[in-house]
């Protein structure tokens, strides 16, 4: 047993990641591939400030501090409030993840900093790592969880599983693992445990719960769980993600196909898939982005009233119909922001009507806005028979005006994706807007050098320290 | 969206059980009900103690230590550890389900104290809960955790999750969510947060990997961690059963049955299914009691020298195969306790050739015996066109001797099932074998009265110093 365990085990997608993540240091990640890792860094920070003035972000603080009862000493970023490391990460989560407004790994479908930026930032705290250890442990966990969303080529979402958390826990679980010095083995057995408690609902879609907001928070404390039994010496199977109940089997059932699998460790630590990672210019899912873009072109073209407008036709992707086309009905007549974030007819209504997105585009008066609320009505789509969907989630939007012109645009490459990045001082500018209102411009500054600058941080400690407000 | 939202929380199956909870009093619980309630908590608690000795109970408490920092009051049953709410929650579960020698709700294949005890245990303690308050959550979620397993019939296994723990981490929702005092609005919202956190897979099977031993106590905190969201006022979605992306649909895909969704709360607070909870006479998976119970009656009958069995052949029914026939050569071949335990080809040679299955049998020793491995090499299975299950876990051996014979028992009811019980001299019987080789007799005789007399528990506090040993 102990000689055949051993022998599945070196052979598994698992242990590939591991040798992988035990050897990784940071001079071997290109350093275009880590200036990238740092910006992700820096508009997940900026978005998790933004958050603490929002709803979910009071309730998140609430239930923490209940949670942790009074102790701990882990960051809550943009926040006096201190909780044991994993209630810190879960809230921490909440806040990067509550906006919508997060990258996300393009053909993975994953937001991979929303989970690992907490994880990173409350286990090198706690261990006291540079960081040079917290930026390898960062990107390699990105590397995991962006490949194993790929592998899934969209089948968790059409499955209801939510891919940010049950392909997230595993990089967490590999950048917890590499900050807490797990060998080779540990880590395989770490991603085993992590395998039971992968999960992440799309239930909420129906109505605009919070739960998705939850997921890449729990996500990260589940694997800081996993890393500390494996580490502990409990015993997770070998073939988390191949095996006959592993990942894929299991959450994808027949959806998933076998040929793809090779995705997962393919070009590992050669190909760095953390450039293509794409940070977001609208605070929406993804899958909106090109038609947002494709409508705010037609209206620079053509300058139109909304009453010009007798219909208008968005194409989409096949695989992104269930979160955000169907069922039309309501997407139509979003009444929440929630909703708003994942309607391809608000999205359209709004950048022909508002001629922008962007958080007061998801305020009430916004919503209730009659000239987009009559627009979003007579939106409709149609599945894009040549989408670039999932290297590129395209878009293509189709005007039908009352004086009969047909005006269309087309967003093959969607904004902000690694073959059309947003710059720098957009990426900086971003971070400004959703963290000066809160921390105010000195100490976003602040938080800007510090994570610019992250391989010369001596002690995760310093960082936290810098993210936290008094 | 707001009515709405509560139109769709009216009519939903989440509602059906949140009213039935909040409203819950122990008066209401029939007698009877409330006697075997304290009988699966005496089992469980005894088995938690035998646990404290073994690998996984030790590494469990090593964990739960370096997760909980120094922190925490929560009693680690058998130990004089403490921790934190959470991590004593999921540490006690790993210790009442790592010897799968824990109570089973037979139709729903749910192993409900596993995670229930513990989550009682610790927000029980926590709340300063009284005696009757802890019993009545106990039983409310038990009620709700079994009938989750109903609805699938079985078809959890067959996709690799662990009901166990996707079901119970409601259960242990409702159970704590009534000791925090949730009202009926926040119990909905609470249900629909564990949605999406369910988790359990089945891949340990493969190599006897620990992580089932995981699963209850994890489904607890994450409860625990729901509930204490709901109350701060995170919103979770109102299907959580029976949405597009509820529990069936996500989790079973098209293996769901529509037409058994009624199970979920059929009779709810009328019909208890905590009678139809099993307490094992074996520690081995339930699926193997039936075929172990035929074995020893065959060798009562027959008395047969291992050289006399030229064959043995199981009646299983078909639900089982995936769990404790396949792979058949594996299942033959064991080498660790965790695959005995799910190994139908030892579990019929270790009846024929040892003559009981205890944790004796479980040792090295037992499992390297030369005559029961030569005996186990010659168990085959077929599936049993007559078979019980899920009402009853029934089996049937057919042993074919060298002399040509052909010798049959068939045990249509396991034993420890609802309508064949064991009776409450052998669950103490049971309890002193597990108990009092840790905690001694005198102690484990105040545990006994202690939980006998639940009702008369002034706090949670007070159980909880019973259980713990200094």
């Amino acid at each position: 047993m102990a000689d055949e365990s051993r022998a599945r085990a070196a052979a598994s997608e698992s242990d590939r990641i591991a040798a992988f993540a035990a050897a990784l240091r940071l001079e071997q990640i290109p350093s275009v591939v880590r200036e990238q890792a740092k910006r992700l860094m820096l508009d997940a920070a900026g978005i998790a400030f933004a958050s603490t003035r929002q709803d979910y972000g009071r309730v998140a603080c609430e239930a923490g501090k209940a949670l942790s009862m009074g102790t701990g000493n882990s960051v809550v970023i943009g926040t006096g409030l201190r909780l044991t490391p994993r209630d810190a990460t879960l809230v921490n989560g909440i806040l990067v993840h509550g906006l919508d407004y997060d990258d996300t790994h393009v053909a993975g479908i994953v937001h991979v900093s929303a989970s690992l930026l907490p994880t990173v930032l409350a286990v090198g705290a706690e261990t006291g790592a540079s960081g040079a250890r917290m930026l390898a442990a960062f990107v390699a966990g990105i590397e995991v969880a962006a490949r194993i969303g790929m592998v899934a080529k969209g089948g968790f979402h059409q499955v209801g599983f939510h891919p940010t958390s049950v392909a997230g826990v595993f990089g967490c679980t590999i950048a917890a693992g590499m900050l807490m010095g797990l060998d080779r083995a540990t880590l395989v057995r770490a991603q085993g445990i992590a395998l039971s408690t992968a999960s992440g609902s799309f239930e909420f879609l129906a109505e605009g719960a919070w739960t998705k907001r939850f997921h890449p928070g729990w996500a990260a404390a589940a694997a800081i769980t996993a890393a500390t039994f494996a580490k502990a010496g409990f015993v997770g199977p070998s073939l988390a993600y191949e095996g006959r109940f592993g990942l894929y089997r299991s959450y994808l059932g027949p959806a998933f196909e076998e040929r793809n699998l090779p995705l997962l460790t393919d070009g590992l630590g050669e190909r760095w898939e953390t450039s293509n990672v794409a940070i977001k210019p609208y605070p929406a899912c993804h899958f909106l982005h090109a038609s947002i873009d494709a409508a705010l072109e037609i209206q620079r073209t053509h300058n139109l009233a909304p009453d010009d407008i007798a219909s208008a036709e968005a194409l989409v992707p096949a695989e992104v119909v269930t979160t955000v086309c169907e069922p039309i009905a309501r997407k139509q007549a979003v009444t929440s922001a929630y909703e708003a974030q994942f309607s391809i007819p608000y999205a359209v209504a709004c950048g022909l009507v508002r001629r922008r997105f962007d958080l007061g585009s998801l305020e009430p008066a916004a919503l209730a806005d009659a000239a987009t609320q009559a627009v979003a009505r007579r939106v409709s789509y149609r599945v894009d028979p040549a989408s670039g969907f999932p290297t590129y989630y395209s878009g293509e939007v189709v005007v039908r005006t009352r004086d009969g012109r047909e005006l269309r645009n087309r967003q093959h490459m969607n904004r902000g994706c690694a073959d059309r990045p947003l710059s720098g001082s957009e990426v900086s500018a971003k971070f400004h807007a959703n963290a000066d209102p809160i921390a105010g411009a000195d100490r976003a500054n602040a938080v800007e050098r510090a994570v610019l600058g992250f391989e010369t941080i001596e002690s995760g400690r310093d960082l936290a320290e810098v993210l936290a407000l008094a």
